[in-house]
């Protein structure tokens, strides 16, 4: 077969050129059950003309739910995860994705997912804990990498994402490379840290954002690349929704915590490496920051969007880390235009090190994210609606509240229903999942305020959450909750935590059926 | 006054001796809410006689609820701090308690607690996070610390923990020191990490259990020691309940699947380093792993107990290294007698570090701890029972939990009530309190079996634990629950983690009402 040019730049191991197939070539390879790796985290730098040739192939031969794949990525997958989902492709995805049509399949029970912290998930993989189940020992089947180049031995160098590929090739069988050659090669701004297993660990021996000590590339055995495919489709990240009046509130009350943490001198003048989550709140918090003349920052995250390119543009970050750089296609071409300036400040790195305990609590990282709701003791759900509705899995969200100097959560204090603006609170009496404990949490901010939890009993708390973030709609019923639980467990002496159980989720069960969380009376007890 | 010659031996720094004071004297520098830091973790290395010449003096002068502190230890302490809870001298207690007496004024809203990690709970003290309200600026205004002895440079030699004592002493104002004189020194086993805070941090080098890269004393200003009081009272732990069929049983299924987990090759022959909490249920899995055979085993745990002398007895355990060694008298007395060679196999660190996420996760630590009840999809709750009644505090449960290679609870599957032989089942529809989330457990074992829970999905893994782990009075029940709740979710579209809210806490309403978690019927939801 022809190979273009632009592939032969960029593959610069020549016994890889014997290698290059058509996508469609490949669709042998696949076996119903078998278990898959794909690069990519996010959103990016996954690989795309494989997985879209087994959708071509399952459709034209009405194979939907019989070749099903166990699939695992770094975090989410791009649109060929949604379009699995729909041709019943999935046997079991781990440990996060993206996307309605994959959402409802895991929600309709077509899919088993589980979510895991995105820090552990590649390592739990390479000590087989997920493929117990396989009688042949192997762990993945295939791994499908998307590659911006091949060096000279035959190494991988990834595109915006790292994720788990390092893991995920340690342990594969086999290997498809996807080289894309409509997009730069990202050579020059990964440190890539290969796994390495207890008992034989080291220290990251990272001090500062910008130390690298890994390697560029992702050393592979050639023997195991069975294909080299090329690929010319881009990633497609949807644009970001604009911050609104609730957001900008809420990076205002941030903005003016930090400088007060600074003047009380728990805080340096350039703050402390920062990570912030996805979405239009993370986004204005990033935006905020941009506005409020900080100096110096640094930035320690999972995920880099749009707004951190605002940060660097006006020269209020200086060095910027993650294990994945998620920009629009209008931040790709703003970062492209610059990319001799932007390579020199931003480092991709493994998952399971730009969210590793180690470093985050080494370099005392400000986490920030935002929740589906928070009680009044400060445990938060960031995964499942009524506890039981899978949105897009943990993420990193508790690795970094975990381990954050200060771990933060952000969200509107209510939300609107069909039938009332403000049907769904934000605060609730209890929250109906838990994924971050009470004992994760140091700072709470609404549009409504902030509340400073550290060092609070949970009765302390409670009082300030309520009083500082809870929606006014909301306040005399959460109050309500408080009281009637305080007084009931002064009866039962257990006033440290006070609950009413019979009226825990009587918010969510209010929700469920009558659209609003505002219920007119409480289940009696005694 | 007369300075007795054990203490002239034991403080090498002849200025000390010069500050050699009666605990009655040091009565004047307490004033009600203050901040005091004592040593001291699960009991052990704790102060004595202050605290017992501070409860003299209120008892005589009626000041029962007039002089009250802030009082931070690293852990739980003694006997002392349940008698300043009888004596109402306690304002707000961090991050840990043990005891009938503080837990009653805890649950009678006497005592404002917080639990915090304990691998936290030291470093957010020291940046100022739990002292914001103080106008003075100050964080600590005594620490009280018992010595063993006293080095020619002034430094601190601790007895049978470090705990939070190197944090303390750093932010504390002034310093009263106990010379324990009855105990023999225990200099030589520890390895000290004094605080670094962010930016300023480094990796923690240590590579294996038995690594020392720290102080063996913790150095303190001698201008900050205000008081030398010889303590010739001994600490007093309670003897352990001796293991019974029941946690025999849990020890034979844990040592059942160790011994598969290395046929299969996910664990060496030496297993990895364990961590095993306090209870009668981790005695008997030390026993039973004591008559397992397995030999090199390692430790990286938080608290020595008896147990662990057998290991060493009969061979199998090579290195141990904790926070705290918590024997019995008897425990000790066994100790001591062979001091020269435990000295070599033992070392205590900081709790910041022996429970410290980089070092867990580094050497893949095997961590075993016990719950008060886990829900069929593996949240785990480790305090409140009810949601509501504190029992002890979070410990070091969620540091080992979270970032262990192998997550491991263990209970009984069923508990007595007054009315009822299996009143509780320790397997519930929902947890009433989470501490150890869904992410963070690989296997639950009960005294019925052992559920393997790595990269199932939630169904998966209720079925698993209601199959493998339930108490066969609460099997039909729970799976009647799982059924119900699936069927109401696939009505839903929220198939992820089925739950019925209405009912997700009928075991324990009903468990408040009835003396048994039995229930009798549901309520309808549809």
């Amino acid at each position: 077969m022809t190979i273009s040019n632009l592939l032969k730049q960029r593959v610069r191991y020549a016994p890889y050129l014997k290698k290059v197939k058509e996508a469609h070539e490949l669709i042998p390879l696949f076996k119903n059950g078998q278990y898959l790796g794909w690069s990519g985290f996010t959103g990016v730098g996954t690989p795309k003309v494989v997985p879209e040739a087994l959708i071509d192939h399952v459709e034209k031969n009405n194979l939907q739910g019989k070749l099903r794949f166990n699939l695992f990525v770094g975090a989410s997958a791009g649109p060929e995860e949604n379009r699995w989902a729909e041709h019943d492709m999935i046997i079991k995805r781990a440990p996060h994705q993206v996307g309605k049509p994959i959402a409802k399949a895991i929600n309709q029970g077509r899919i088993e997912f589980f979510d895991k912290h995105l820090s552990m998930f590649p390592q739990d993989l390479t000590y087989g804990f997920y493929t117990r189940a396989r009688t042949d020992n192997k762990i993945l089947d295939y791994t499908i990498i998307e590659a911006t180049a091949i060096k000279e031995d035959g190494s991988i160098v990834p595109g915006p994402s790292v994720g788990g590929s390092p893991e995920f090739i340690t342990v594969s069988d086999k290997v498809i490379i996807e080289v894309n050659t409509a997009t730069p090669s990202f050579e020059g701004i990964h440190d890539i840290d290969m796994p390495v297993n207890p008992p034989f660990r080291k220290p990251y021996p990272y001090l500062t954002v910008d130390d690298k000590c890994g390697v560029d590339s992702i050393p592979v055995d050639p023997e195991k690349v069975v294909a080299i495919v090329e690929s010319t489709v881009r990633d497609q990240v949807p644009p970001n929704t604009p911050s609104d009046e609730t957001s900008r509130a809420i990076a205002d009350h941030l903005v003016g915590f930090f400088r007060d943490e600074v003047k009380h001198g728990r805080l340096p003048e350039n703050l402390l490496p920062l990570q912030s989550g996805i979405g239009n709140i993370a986004n204005a918090v990033i935006e905020g920051l941009a506005g409020a003349q900080f100096k110096h920052l640094n930035v320690w995250t999972e995920v880099l969007q749009d707004s951190f390119l605002d940060l660097f543009e006006n020269g209020s970050l200086d060095y910027a880390t993650a294990t994945s750089v998620r920009l629009t296609e209008k931040g790709f071409a703003r970062a492209f235009e610059n990319w001799e300036h932007f390579k020199h400040k931003l480092c991709l790195r493994s998952q399971v090190v730009s969210n590793n305990p180690e470093m985050i609590r080494r370099l005392g990282v400000i986490a920030m994210n935002t929740p589906v709701e928070v009680d009044i003791y400060a445990h938060a759900n960031s995964t499942n609606v009524n506890g039981s509705r899978m949105l897009n899995g943990l993420g990193g969200s508790a690795d970094f509240l975990r381990n954050a100097k200060l771990s933060i959560m952000h969200a509107p204090s209510a939300r609107p229903t069909k039938v009332d603006p403000t049907g769904i609170s934000t605060i609730v009496p209890m929250a109906s999942h838990v994924d971050q404990t009470e004992h994760d949490l140091d700072i709470l901010v609404t549009d409504q305020g902030l509340a400073d939890l550290r060092g609070l009993s949970p009765k302390e708390r409670a009082r300030e959450i309520i009083d500082k973030c809870a929606h006014p709609d909301y306040q005399a019923l959460l109050t309500d909750y408080l009281d009637r639980s305080e007084h009931y467990a002064k009866k039962h002496n257990c006033l440290h935590e006070p609950h009413m159980l019979k009226n825990a989720f009587k918010f969510h069960t209010n929700l469920a059926e009558k659209g609003t969380m505002k219920v007119d009376s409480w289940e009696p007890v005694d």
